[in-house]
């Protein structure tokens, strides 16, 4: 025999009782073997976050029958939700500037199947020959460059691909380029960016630079998904590096890039893996 | 009103489609509200294991009322399951030797209400002078020695504390005797030690001065229960710090003292909290 | 024969080509043998920093001989400086207020010889019996409460203790009282203390609850040098861990004291082997 | 005027009063500034190692100048030693097999310049379109496979490269093979190789599987040169990451990778930039 599919369900509603016996039950009725759960109840928010990865046992029950199943269910519950084969592959579309090494990164992490992801396409503000190290081989590079008077028009562009590709994640990485309220408002939920953090933090130009003068002892990376408040979006994986006073600026930026790919890359995968959820201004992410 | 009670219950068994629909829809119908949930298949046992965090919304559910519905619907998957009120103290029995650190750490800790636990009885093949720095107040102290002719004997004296001071965890705070096969056994999944780790790790007599030879980056520590087979029971915690060539040996002490005693307490809170459990020679901890 | 003495000589001056060659000549003239050295050149500041730890071989050379051959040496290059034997205890006053795990922690670690400092005296605007689980026994302890009315006697008081008492570091403790702009540059340099860090940082009272609200992923602890501007002081040590969305804010707590403890004790084992140099707002820290 | 150039003086020999004073007076006549420095003084093997950085400020001194003053100093001491500028690019091969993670990364941070060195070849015993992924574009690439028959011969072609192309390091990134006992004493510390480590560790093969079976809680990496006995070699650096009980094999093995790449990264780092010094089997580490 072949062995069953696995599908990853996810769902969030105002906390009520009965919404994981109401689910279970279901995927009980529809045949489904749960492989891995994980629920929480936020008393800030008064939302009930879950989710469930299980095995589709009958090879007779189809996607719209799955629906059929569990919509009204979930629907009663006034909740939201999603499912997707496990192994399914999100698309996504990466944006960069001058700074290549996020890009790269992810697009090796992608070509040895390391992400759930397909590629669906590169857009940079800089053009295709900047990117050398990237293995752009069959990735649709679209260079659209920004300036104060076309950026509503650069905007509409990546809306339109956005669109026209069926991008489900927009990674921002290291471009360095602000996006407008508006397409932010559009991408909510499903554009991730990757800056730098200190501890202590500060706020300015420079700030490898500011953070050699203060001597700090950390540095670090933030992922987050992107919102109008600049860096300051619902924090989705963090981590960060010690330095020392021998470390000068440029040795802070090479240690920021190291951190700053990995936390990306974990993002990236944790939201692709349906791991993530948004909480008001912050996330529920479960383990892995 | 009161804010309501709330418990865990944590149950493994055979994999097999249903426990969690039949364990949610139970607690449903005593009217529990479910406030966290962990769940997970694992693969390589076939075993399922289940954690959930509940409040009892319905005042006049007992204890009775509760065993009254769950047992049957548990028994019925061949669970092996518990459950208890989240704030029980967990009764511990803290074993020590010569070094204190942990002790006072843990009674420290417990002292402050940072540990569900209540410390029911401290057992040493040491006087009581020895530990002048812990707070052994009001701590029944028992001073058991141990030689080749007494071991049978003090091990038989430990038995009879763990019955009449009905403990249900043995923590070895660094206790340097080895425990008789027969003791290790029926202390089963209830008895956790704390031993140092190196990367790369190796055997024998004086490790720290090993480690200082081999000049070892990385010194850790690992907490896990106690099993027949010295220092490999399963693994609830480690941890590791850095260390360089300038640590002489009593530096890898010292270091490895603060590795230790912040393990073994993670374990010990892990335990507690009933977040780990045994998956053949390994375990399963659940997120805190 | 006797074991050589050993001490630690630091000092810092403008950068000036020969300081090194000049010092280290006359520590073979003085017939002493170095053990281990660090040196850096400070370009931000233009500041010359050197540690350097030796055997004294000579029997006869005693303090006096010493200042005599190296006073005129340091002196031509405008440094400061200061020489003391390895193993020599600095004079600790530590300061506490209602938390105590810092205060515990220091006591435990100095019980055990693992700081090398002797605790002059404990001053604390709490009574002493708010200190049940610290180890005072043989340890001169102050309750100097203070209020608006009462803080010029209560910090005149506390600069006669360290007069009087010979006190070489000052540590608080998580001593939850602002100290004065006056005591602060009395104490420059010589008075540590430990606050929260949150990643990403902010401002305001409550800290763990915002931390709790914005979903922090990671909680820190910073040790640094006071100076006027509040918790901004020249840094020392910091560590972070890991929080998740299931920490509440209680748990944020009992993480953060677990950090605090261990960084500050850092950060005073630091100051103590004269591993840290002030470099204007920051630091020169020595590896260990 | 210019900045003045910068060098690098590392050198080692056994313990004797007077070897950092030599030094450093040498550096003063030759009109050098010494801008870092690190002495250690290592009692295990009776071995004295530093490592001084310097401005070289006199315009006159030739490469001959310094050797002309510097060799008598060192050779009375019986030193071992070696001066570079700082910014020189060692001359780099790198071998690879299947997997191609860690060749990608080292060719990466070499293109961007984050990396002193100049890779000189790459050899692997997979023939060229397995690296698709890297950027070889201007590296002379030589395939050289392997089998017992033709083992001496692809090691004699090897040593030929090594010798041809004036090699300074050779770096095993995740070459699978096992070089020779000739050929690893003929690349006594300059041959640098990467595994994976676990912590409790453990022998044989499939070692993620058996990382899975056992339960690891900490997965790592050890970069070491290489020594007769595989995977023993003097360690250079270290890392570990935290795993749970969801991670299955392929995921420990992704995670090795992240911790693989960036620990062999820190580890050719290290070793270009002359921190790295053998001392006996361990090693010593300057902090950068």
């Amino acid at each position: 025999g072949q062995s069953p599919a696995s599908y990853v369900l996810r769902f969030s509603c105002p906390n009520q009782v009965g919404i994981v016996a109401a689910v279970t039950s279901t995927l009980v009725q529809l045949g489904c073997d749960i492989t891995d759960g994980q629920q929480f109840d936020d008393r800030l928010t008064g939302t009930f976050f879950g989710r469930i990865e299980f095995d589709a046992l009958r090879a007779d029950l189809g996607q719209q029958g799955f629906f059929d199943g569990m919509t009204p269910v979930l629907a009663s519950f006034g909740a939201t939700w999603g499912v997707r084969a496990v192994g399914h592959l999100g698309r996504v579309l990466i944006m960069a500037s001058q700074f290549d090494h996020c890009l790269v990164d992810l697009l090796y992490r992608w070509r040895i199947g390391e992400l759930p992801m397909h590629v669906a396409a590169v857009v940079a503000n800089h053009p295709r020959e900047t990117y050398r190290a990237a293995d752009l081989a069959d990735v649709p590079f679209y260079h659209l460059p920004v300036s104060p008077e076309t950026k509503d028009d650069q905007e509409a562009e990546i809306l339109r691909l956005i669109e026209e590709l069926d991008v489900d994640l927009v990674v921002l990485a290291r471009y360095m380029q602000i996006l407008s309220p508006d397409l932010v408002e559009r991408l909510r939920g499903r554009c991730i960016n990757i800056h730098h953090s200190f501890l202590p933090g500060f706020k300015g130009a420079k700030p490898y630079h500011q953070a050699y003068e203060r001597g700090v002892k950390l540095i670090g990376a933030t992922a987050h998904y992107v919102t109008a408040e600049l860096d300051e979006g619902p924090i989705i994986a963090q981590d960060v590096e010690r330095v020392t006073h021998r470390h000068r600026p440029e040795d802070l930026v090479r240690t920021g890039r190291d951190i700053e790919r990995r936390v990306l890359a974990q993002a990236v995968r944790a939201h692709l893996e349906d791991r993530v959820m948004l909480r008001g201004g912050t996330t529920v992410v479960f383990s892995s």
